[in-house]
Formats: structure tokens, sequence, C-alpha cells
């Protein structure tokens, strides 16, 4: 399979600047790019080409990488707003979750899929606990790239603590590289504040006998980081150094409340962010400290958490969440850039999943990809000194016409291929009105 | 001209929570809701119909409203991003404002008009000192509501002063009820800052005279306050009611920057607020105290500025910003409501802009609203109870099939029928790369 695709604005995001917007064609071998190229293809790259595609002045971008959510409870989407977390937790999420049957995860998860590939996602990560090998089956069928986690509350026996660190293994074991490579398997305790240091310090030692990276929750609301020291005496990042949890490549997800010190100790240790921005907002939980992590050289990625607290999972609603919040926070309109901001969605996803060689669009790169319909009054009028700043401030999923994800396309001109839209949107609706 | 409009949910807005979801149908006579009412229509309705259109299980809501933006800049959308608030002015606004000719007007506000339809939005505010005919013109051609102010900056000698208050006046008089009602004026001295007292005080006395409202810029930045202190030795909110603004029916924008005396001022003086929170997040203004003017029971709509500073016109982002933003700032996710929110781009946008029987579905309410189809992902599983939610957490421009305005259709099935989108669309790149 090699395909062609011409007629399009490649916005490569190799090098910042109008320099990197190529209007030109791709050609795509083995799910790689294997030529980015300016101007019109010659005869001899049309002829060689088993499938052409006209591109027709669309923007060829990266695929959109969300690094962080649960899958699982899409189907509580607006069941519980305006409610603070505990109460949240107490009335609306565990009760339902204690209901979940494996029937009720497929209809999340496959809705949960649908709304990310019509909005652009094409690599996500999922860290839930229940029914993850079924995950992972949907996953392989929905063609996208996945990280899935298998997340483990220790607030149990050792022998659950085992049994479920257990499960985390063979999932692993049984799915990591299935799908061409498109699925792999992270390690998932779900916070520090819902595992205690010897489940952590279990969890660890296998991520490291397994070689597999480690995601969790950290330091998301004010009052985990209070209980927190109250329990051990120093704050949650700190503490998770002291017991080696950054020893193994980790990404963790929220990272809002961090003194100096925890800011060093994320950079000193290599450690990835997932930012969520509109969850901690919903949530109440806050404001993470983004432009001071950025100054620092953390790997700032992006994530929605789940439906039940953002409620879509539409990754330009939280780009441009992370691009317009700081600003107005520090009242500083320069403290966080265009460019930096758009990588967080793609190259930063890619390296905070420990994927390799994706998130740009560049000879050697998967070819995990977007076109975008410009022909919109929100994106016009454009050129290429202001395709960045239109796919930061004004672009929405909706202007996603086509996904690529490893060359394989998952959606032509808005329709999807891999997932029966209606029926998955019709199954979902069934669970409010069975 | 008698429409009837069936098998619809009907979210009135009249009051909150799911009893006020009607699945039923509507009756439009002479622009107004004649019948709100649930189930199906009877043989006689329908007979009595002239025109009879199937919802087919849409929702129907009040069509949004903008309370403050400046459509004769839309074309400077992405123009300069993450720049300081006087550089971004100095070198981007105004030297492209003075090139502005009335063919730019026009194609700036044929822009932002397609892009408002398109995302739901029925009525506007537009505050612009440039071709202010040309754009009543344009604001009757495609058949939106609208409220237009000739902006009045008061740096200059008292007979440019005079010169420009003449033609606001003169605006006022040539269109303020033109094409049905539908378009209004307001005057609209800038800003405290750029208008000094002798001219405001000039602006009042009019408006006193002619029974016209007053619209301006107030408190959008801290600067703002500490020089206004320092030139007037009061802060602006309480420098205005001194000199007699708020003696005039007034609508403020920002109101970023207030102490606990100024809210009581906005507050006892009955003045609306329009909070655009994703400008002055962008622009590095800060957060207005959203919350503490909601208790105080001041009333607050929604404006999105300009694309210049936003960088777009979809009134759903800005609900969506409004509802998250305070929440997270305060770190309370009660602080506030889902319906409060949802009201301000509707019935709280009518009573900002002075319109009555505006903003609700109800008999005898112009018939100023939108269709939503819920297909969609996002949007899914719905119900009566999850409905407001959805549309303040989780809906987008884009799920706006429909729109009409005073009883008369603007768009269908995503169609625009009296703007010409594409020609719109190619006029305004010219701008670019003529």
């Amino acid at each position: 399979m090699n395909i062609l695709l011409h007629s399009v604005y490649i916005i490569t995001m190799d090098e910042e600047g109008p320099t990197s917007v190529i209007n030109g064609f791709v050609i795509i071998k083995h799910g790689e790019f294997d030529q980015v190229k300016e101007g019109k293809p010659s005869q001899e790259e049309l002829n060689n080409a088993s499938e052409v595609i006209n591109g027709k002045g669309k923007w060829l971008i990266p695929g959109l990488i969300n690094t962080h959510g649960h899958l699982g409870s899409s189907l509580l989407r607006g069941a519980g707003d305006d409610i603070p977390l505990m109460k949240w937790l107490e009335t609306v999420m565990w009760p339902n979750e204690k209901t979940f049957t494996e029937d009720i995860i497929k209809k999340a998860v496959s809705l949960a899929m649908v709304e990310m590939v019509k909005s652009g996602t094409t690599t996500f990560l999922d860290m839930y606990h229940l029914h993850m090998e079924t995950v992972a089956q949907l996953a392989q069928e929905s063609e996208m790239r996945a990280v899935l986690c298998r997340g483990m509350i220790g607030l149990c026996s050792e022998k659950e603590q085992r049994n479920k660190l257990s499960e985390a293994i063979n999932l692993h074991r049984d799915v990591h590289g299935m799908n061409s490579g498109k699925i792999t398997v992270a390690l998932s305790p779900h916070a520090p504040y819902t595992c205690p240091p010897s489940f952590l310090q279990m969890i660890i030692e296998k991520a490291k006998e397994n070689n597999i990276w480690i995601h969790t929750h950290l330091s998301e609301t004010e009052e985990e980081v209070i209980k927190h020291k109250e329990q051990y005496g120093l704050r949650p990042v700190e503490h998770m150094e002291r017991i080696g949890l950054f020893q193994v490549p980790c990404l963790v997800a929220h990272a809002v409340h961090l003194s100096d010190n925890e800011i060093t100790i994320l950079k000193e240790n290599n450690v990835s962010v997932s930012h969520n921005p509109m969850s901690n907002l919903k949530l109440g939980s806050g404001i993470a400290p983004i432009p001071q992590m950025i100054s620092k050289g953390i790997n700032i990625s992006l994530g929605t958490d789940s439906t039940a607290s953002n409620n879509n999972l539409d990754m330009f609603e939280e780009v441009r969440f992370a691009a317009l919040l700081h600003k107005g926070i520090s009242k500083d309109p320069t403290i966080t850039k265009t460019w930096d901001i758009l990588r967080m969605a793609m190259e930063n996803g890619a390296k905070a999943l420990q994927l390799q060689q994706l998130g740009k669009i560049k000879k050697g790169y998967k070819a995990d990809f977007l076109l975008i319909d410009p022909n919109s009054a929100h994106l016009t009028p454009w050129d290429k000194d202001r395709i960045h700043s239109h796919l930061v401030y004004s672009a929405k999923g909706f202007d996603v016409s086509d996904v690529f994800v490893q060359g394989k396309q998952l959606m032509r001109s808005k329709e999807l291929l891999f997932l029966d839209e209606e029926k998955v949107i019709y199954e979902a609706n069934s669970f409010l009105h069975s």
C-alpha cells in the first residue's frame, strides 16, 4: 500500500513559523511518511502510488493525541454537574460504576471512540478498571492508536492488590504491540491517595521487571496535597520521588498543585505531564502551573479526562483552554505561545505516551494525520502566517474531514469507516432509555 | 405567515429543570410564538398552518445573543497573538484599521454574520466606528437581529467629538427600528479611558434627550483602573456613577476589575454586564468576578468581542468558558450553575440589549430560535435531565442545523438562506491574497 495525497497545505509541526507550512504532497509507505514534498507530484510518483487522493487545498496536520481519559465512564456525560467532588463521586460516579457490565463498557468505549475520531483524535490513553481486554478488542477494531492501562486502586487487601496487578501485567502480556503496534500498554496505579506506598513499590518493581512505563493521577486537588503531607510528611511529588516512582518512565495526569521543588523533581526525572484544563476547571480542582513547567522544559501534553468531568472529548477545545487560560490567570498574553500549545496535542503527546516517530509530518514518522477543511467562516481569512493561530484559537473538531492512523483511513469526508456511528449513538442512548 | 413546527424537544428556558423541556410543537404567528404545546398538533392546527415543518426529534432552543463585538475588524483574525495589549494595538489593530475602506468593512461584517448564524447566534451587538450605516444595510439583508453602535473615542477636539456624536445620533435616527424592529441602536462612548468626562456628559445628555441607552467598555484591565484612579481619584465605575452614566440604561463590556463597592453600584443602577471570558483571557486582562455579580443579582450576558481577540464568534464556546472558568478559579464546582450560565446567552442577553419578550420559547415571545441536531456522539446519551448540561458543556456551534429570527428562517439544514456563504468566505480571503 502506497498512498499519494496531493494538493494539501502540510503543517509539518517540525519547525515554528510559516516556512514549515508546505503547499505540496505526501507519499505514505508501510504506515509511515516516505515523502513530504512541496509542489505537484511527478508522473512517476503518481504511477507508483497504489492510491492517489486529492486533498483539494485542505490542511494536513498531525493527528491529535489525548493523553488522559477514562472511556468506560462515557455514558455518565452530564449525569452530575455543579456539585462538589466527593458528593459527585459518592452519588454519581461510584454507584453508577458498580452497575457497569461488559455490555455497558462496550457502549461507552465505542461512543468515546466515535467522538474522538470525528474530532480528530488519532491516539488516546485509557485508564480504567473494568474489562480492559474488551477495550483492547474495540481499539483494534476501531484502528485507532491506543495506550491502555488497567487502573489500580490499592485501598484493599494485599491479595486484591496482587490480583489487580496481575490483571494489569496480563493485559500487557496479551495486548501490548497488538494491531501492528498501534496498541500499547502502561501500568496505572490510580493515585498516591488511593495506593499505599507498599502497593506503589510493588507496581514499580513489576514495571522495571517488565520494562513498562507508568501513568498515574498526581496532585489533582489541594485537599489531596494537604492530606498527603499529613499522612506522609511530604508533598505527593516529593514522596513519589522518594519511593522510586520516577525511576520508571512516567506520565502524570493533572499536576495542578505543585511546589517549585516538585516542578524541579518532575523535570530532573524527565516526567511528562498530561494537562487537563477543562476537567480541572469543571471539578474545581484549580489550574496547573503550565507556564512555569514549560519554562523548566517539562514535556506537557493534553488530555480530556472523561466525559463525566469535561464533558466532551474534542481535543481542539482542550487546546483552546490551554492556550487562553494561563494568559488570563497570569494577566500576561505572552506567557504561552501558539506554537508551544499546538505541539502539546501532537509531538508532546507522543513523547508522553513513549511513542516514537509520532506527532509530526516528516519522513520516517508514523502517518497519523488529519485533513482540515478551511472553507469555514471561522477559519477565514487564512494564509501560511495564520494557520497555526487558527488551529489553536478557532478550529473545531468538526473541521476535521478525514482521519488516518498509520496510513489507514479511519474517516473519509466525515464518514467513519471502521465504527458504525449511527449504531453506536443509538446503543449509547439506550443506556438511559432502557 | 403561520408556521407550525412539530416533533421537537422544546427547551423553553422558562423554568429550571427537566419539566421545562417539552416534547411537542410550536406555532409561530407574526414573528412570535403563538403556541408552545406538548404532544402532537391537531388536524385543525395543521390545516391552519401556512407552513408545516417536521423537527425530527431535534432540540428547539432560544437563539443565542452576543452582547459585545466589533464586526468590522473580523479580517484581523489571527493577525497578532501572544503579544502584549499595547503592542498589539500599535502594531496590528491601529495600522490595519487605518487602511479599512468601506469594501473591507463589508467583507469583514459579512464574514462575521456568516460565522454567527452558522453557530446559532440570532442577535448581535456591534460597536464600531466605521461605516455603521453600511453595517445596518448588511444586518437588514442578513435578517439577523442587531444592536448597532457607532463607537466614539473622545481623544480629539470638541468639534470632532461633536461630529462623532452627531453620526451616532443620526445612525439612531436613520436605522433604529428598521427591518420590523430587528435593528436597534445604542450610543457607545468607547471607554472612560478614551472619553474625557466632558464628552461622556455630552453623550449622556443626548442619550436622555433621545431616549437611547448606552453601551461602553468598562474596567477591562488592571492598568486602566490604576490610571483612572491616578487621573480622577476614583475607580472607573465610581467615577461613571458620579458623572451620571448610569442614569441612562447601560450595558458595560468586560467589568473585569471591580471593587465590592463598584459591584454594588452596578447592581443599584441596574447596569447589565457583557462577560467576554475568552477575550479577557487571550489579552491577559484577567477574569471578571462573575459569581460575585450573580450573587448580587446583576444581569450578566455573554459576548465574544472581536475575532481579533478571541478568535472566533461561536457563542457555545463562550458559554463553555463562562461555565468552567469560575469553578476552576474559585476551586468551587458549585459556584456557577448550568442553568444560570445558559440563560446568560439567552434571556439575560435580551435584557442587556433592552429587547423585550426575547430569550425564551414562550407564547408572546419573539420567535428567535435554533434547532439542534442531537444525533452526535458528543451529545450522547441524552434525556430531559441532561439536555441543559449538554448545551452548556458539550454542544458546539456546528450542532445547529436551523436558525429562525422573528419567525423567518435564516438557515435550513446548515444552508444559509440570506447570506452567500461561499462568496463571503472567498471575498474575505481576498483581503490577504490581493
